[in-house]
This record gives structure tokens, sequence and C-alpha cells, in this order.
């Protein structure tokens, strides 16, 4: 005996998402059963508008329902630093700092030879595009601090720094509040290399 | 600056998914965006096909997309044994092990003062009205060994035991292939208590 069709197909859009298995999405879909209709309705519905409604800004590569964005589009910040970052998600946690005033760029990914990621995949020509414009002043790269981050982050300088642009990195170290005790090492070694007097 | 509106609505029905928090809703939402359209309008369909062509059998109380359901309707099943279960997925559980050849009952719940399930919330009315066919000679009762799934249990073998039909609980013990190093000490006094003579 087999899940009825319905749910045996829903079950299997479900297991097509990230980190969800065969008993994560059956608990999913069971769950989609039990809700009420409108409500179902509504997910069908921004799966759809989602999907339809958005799209990537043409100047930052930013995901957007307006081109371009609003940040690129915001005339009160700060158009001589551009922020790096490798998607989406990491534009949202900067902004959620409340700090950084200035405008991004969305590479759409990292650099990897690994899985055939050349910089020709990413949105590194547009990167290169805005530069030519003479207000930006400073690119600060904020790749995640793995191998292919710091790879795509010595790729970016070496070919920004050349045009006279300025061209820094996130600082890494240990984390607010983390115990020096559970650090690992190479984040204690890049928070004695990257030690500051006070 | 919040995430664009579709993508905020899209993260926000997945949050309401069992399990999943705001930055698992968010990685499945970006993964939506990258998935092409088809998968997506797929998925979308498939959440409202489940919740609009399934219903719950009339007979036993499983989850089916043809009422009566495929097991109620099968005549080469045994019409003598009734499986009562929690939920349609112990049913599942129990047709991938292919020895049980009964018929099954799903309560759609275990009773629960704590959350306010009384019998008039599960399907223990049909099930009474199920033994009044005298077909039935006995009832497995397979809810879990949880302290609800217990008390479900003995409220059923009371409630059905006077009619004269037999009412078995399934064995609790050691997993197979377990360790006793491991055991706790409930499923230890369970595989005590039922241990058969060799």
């Amino acid at each position: 005996m087999q899940y009825p069709a319905p749910i045996a197909k829903l079950i299997n859009s479900f297991t097509k998402l990230p980190g969800i298995g065969a008993k994560s999405a059956a608990r999913h879909a069971f769950y989609v059963l039990d809700m009420n209709e409108a409500d179902v309705l509504e997910f069908a519905q921004n799966l759809i508008n989602a999907k339809r409604d958005l799209t990537h800004c043409s100047i930052c590569g930013n995901i957007t329902d307006s081109d371009p964005c609003i940040v690129c589009t915001d005339e009160s910040r700060d158009r001589s630093q551009v922020l790096v970052v490798e998607d989406t998600r990491d534009v949202m946690s900067m902004e959620r700092m409340q700090e950084f005033r200035g405008l991004y760029h969305v590479l759409g990914g990292v650099l990897s030879p690994m899985e055939g990621t050349g910089p020709e995949d990413l949105n590194i020509p547009s990167l290169i595009k805005r530069l030519e414009d003479e207000t930006i002043k400073e690119v600060i790269i904020a790749t995640n601090a793995t191998a292919e981050g710091e790879a795509t982050a010595m790729y970016l300088s070496r070919l920004i720094k050349p045009a006279g642009i300025k061209v820094t990195r996130l600082a890494h170290g240990l984390s607010v509040g983390s115990d020096i005790e559970y650090a690992d090492e190479m984040t204690l070694f890049r928070a004695i290399e990257g030690r500051r007097e006070l």
C-alpha cells in the first residue's frame, strides 16, 4: 500500500527543499492536510508570487520586487562604499545591524572550481562595471570565511585594486560573547593576527 | 530594510510548518526562488490538490482519495481483525511490514485531558459502530507507548471488552538490534514484564 497520490506528490515536493528528508516531508504534508483551506491556498499563492514577482536588481544583484531595488534607489545612502556579499540573506544580516549606510553588491555565490563556478557565473562583471562610476571609493568584501569565500575575496581584491579603489575585508576574530576556550584554531589565529593596540 | 513582500510572505508560510523556524523558512523560501518555475507551480498545485482531493475514509478514518479507502474495500483482507492506530502514518508503517492483513482504524489522535482531547474528538464512536458488525473478533490496539497512548489503550479496552471482543495490545520491549546497555528503564521493565518462555 502506498500513500494516496495527492499526498505522495506533496511529500515529494517537500523532499526537494534543502535539508528535508522523507520523514520531515511526510510530517509537513500531513500538517498541510490539517491546515484550513484558506491557509493552504495562501501558501500555494505565496509560492507562485515569490517565484513570479521577484527579480534580481539590475544594479546590485539583490532580490527585489522593484528594479532597481530600494537600497540602490535610496538617495540617503553613502554611494562611496560598496559591500560585496555572497547572497541576499547576507544583505539582510547587514541591514539588521543598522550601522552600514553604503550600497551592496550580491555576487550570487562564490568562486568554486570544485563546483565549476567561475567569475562569469557570479555578478562580478556587473560589479566591475559599477566601479567605473567614480563615486565608489571603497569596496568592502564580506564573503564568508570559508576557503571559497577567501579565494573569492582574493580574486576580487586583485581585480579591483589596480583601478585605485580601496579594497577592505571584514575583520575575523572571536565572536562577541564567545569563550576563548571553545574557539577553533583558525578563529584564534585570526584573532591574534588581527589584534589591535588598546 | 525588510525582505521584499513576496518573499516575506513565503517565509511566513514556511514558518507555519512543524519544526520550521525563521532561519529554515528563509532557507526554503530562497531555495524556491532558485527552483525552476514549473517545479514551483507543481509544488503549489500539489499543496492545493492534497488539501482538496483527500478525505478521511468514512469507515476507518484513514486518509484516502477514494471513500471507502482501498484497505476497507480490499476483499482479500482479514475482516476479523482491526488494528487501531493514532494516525495515517502509523498505517503506512504497518503496511511497510507486509505481515498484517487485517483492517485498520485511525483514531486521529489520542485522549489527552491536557490538550482537551476527549473520546468525542477522536474516531472512537465510528470504531464502536464497526464493532457491532459480528465479523470483527479481535481489536489490536497500536497506540504509541506514551502516557496518552497507554491511557487511550486502557480506555478502548474497557469500552470494547464487555462486548465479548478480544482486545490485544502491541508488545513492548527491546528494539530488534538494540543494545541493552542503552535501553531506557521503561523499555527494560516492559521487556522483563513481557518475557516469553523459550
